[in-house]
């Protein structure tokens, strides 16, 4: 039997890649994957203008182009960093049939489109690693899961509760924090919402979760998970509460229960979270 | 004729203050109106919880307290930091008669009860320096400045566009993105909204940007002023654009006026904001 090769996309919403590191991504799919799947990183992936891969009309274009184009199966973000919410608004309306059917896959800034696509139903965002998490320690395993998932439909690689056919949806703390207000965030009623973030000082943890659990749309959650904080910056003094008694707090203060840990964070670790229900594995 | 003396109250919402700071406050006080100012530094203002000046608790119970005393004429925040949004969100049902009637001023993080307040309708919050900034270059003209308009009504030191008698409010951006989408957040329909932030990556302003103009209670305002970012971070590239050119995409981007500077800031130069339609001078 001929199986026919799974045709990934990748384009960078916010910050740009290296040539090497697009490289060594093609090389671990070949690896690992053989004919199976083909990766085409847009040349986008590698233009540069200030803080970005390129302008805001060229990420947007790029992106509308990908999710558009038949021959991709899904459209794999390479980076994070920042920029997705400087994407054209009018591009949204422009997303034919095919991008309605289609994977997107990333995390962390890219949180604001898989937000925006998840708002407007269209195809299928998912939380889970990018290229960019290769230098990472387990990144090359990282990339391998996120592959498996878009290659091979693996459902090893995702997150435990999300593999229990109950609605979820992942995010960044400080972007989902962005998010909140605008129209470009997605009614997470009914949902169980995992949490995580990097860099990010408790205090700011905590006020953004002000924001997120003061937002309508979370009011209804089903619940909320706490995945990992990573590399918390130490304070001129100890904020005086741990992450999970923060977590708690503003759970109880919004009436939405807290649900524990989720296996999500900037790291090799991070699992795949597909927003809404996951098919039972 | 016998002037009565105006009474304030000072309470810390966010961080705790030294006596020393105290002292100095009262003392330019004193040596600048005389008798016809007292301040009352509530003990709350030099208590300490981890990152707090006092427990959730402690600090809105102080704050309660000062608001409903009929012997105080205003409010005066003591020092921003953070912690006001972990204020008791019982308290505000609380406030009486007399807290309906008081002028709050503070800035920064105190920001989130002035929108709280103003968007219950209660007092009237204003933007202004606080005795936190005395250390600042400027700093002790600063405090002169606040006292002068909460003793005498002195509106030489309230910004130029908002002694125009046009409704004006005032706000730091990272906390006017967090208020976005929460309870908090007040109807800014009408109002030419002034704008201003310390210590943050521009990417992360123009992030909070998204948050604040994607916010539909910013979509009516009358425009958009921009105060100072002071203590801009060097990022690992530059971001690509000035911080004039950010403010004003996201304006355009939200079909909102871009009126120009604002005599704001995190500095000693930073004016006086009454939120509302200031008295005409």
């Amino acid at each position: 039997m001929i199986k026919s090769a799974k045709h990934i996309a990748l384009v960078c919403p916010g910050g740009p890649v290296t040539r090497e590191l697009a490289e060594k991504t093609a090389s671990i799919a070949a690896a690992r994957f053989g004919d199976s799947v083909k990766l085409h990183f847009h040349d986008q992936c590698f233009s540069a203008a200030g803080h970005f891969a390129g302008s805001d009309a060229e990420r947007s274009a790029a992106f509308l182009e990908v999710a558009n184009d038949p021959r991709y199966d899904a459209v794999w973000f390479a980076r994070g960093g920042y920029g997705a919410c400087r994407f054209d608004e009018a591009l949204f309306a422009k997303l034919n049939d095919h991008a309605r059917k289609k994977t997107y896959l990333g995390y962390s800034d890219n949180g604001m489109l898989l937000a925006r696509l998840y708002n407007d139903g269209i195809g299928r965002p998912v939380h889970g690693p990018i290229p960019a998490d290769l230098p990472r320690e387990g990144g090359e395993e990282a990339i391998a899961r996120a592959l498996a998932f878009l290659v091979e439909g693996d459902a090893s690689g995702v997150e435990p509760t999300a593999r229990s056919g109950k609605k979820c949806a992942a995010f960044n703390i400080t972007i989902l924090a962005h998010l909140s207000g605008t129209d470009w965030m997605p009614d997470l009623s009914g949902h169980i919402v995992m949490l995580e973030d990097v860099g990010e000082y408790l205090y700011r943890t905590d006020r953004a979760l002000f924001s997120i659990m003061g937002d309508k749309n979370v009011h209804n959650a089903e619940g909320i998970m706490l995945g990992r904080l990573s590399d918390i910056p130490e304070n001129d003094r100890p904020f005086g509460a741990s992450e999970e008694e923060v977590i708690k707090y503003w759970c109880a203060r919004a009436g939405v229960p807290y649900l524990g840990r989720a296996d999500i964070g900037h790291d090799g670790q991070n699992k795949i979270v597909p927003f809404g229900a996951a098919p039972v594995s």
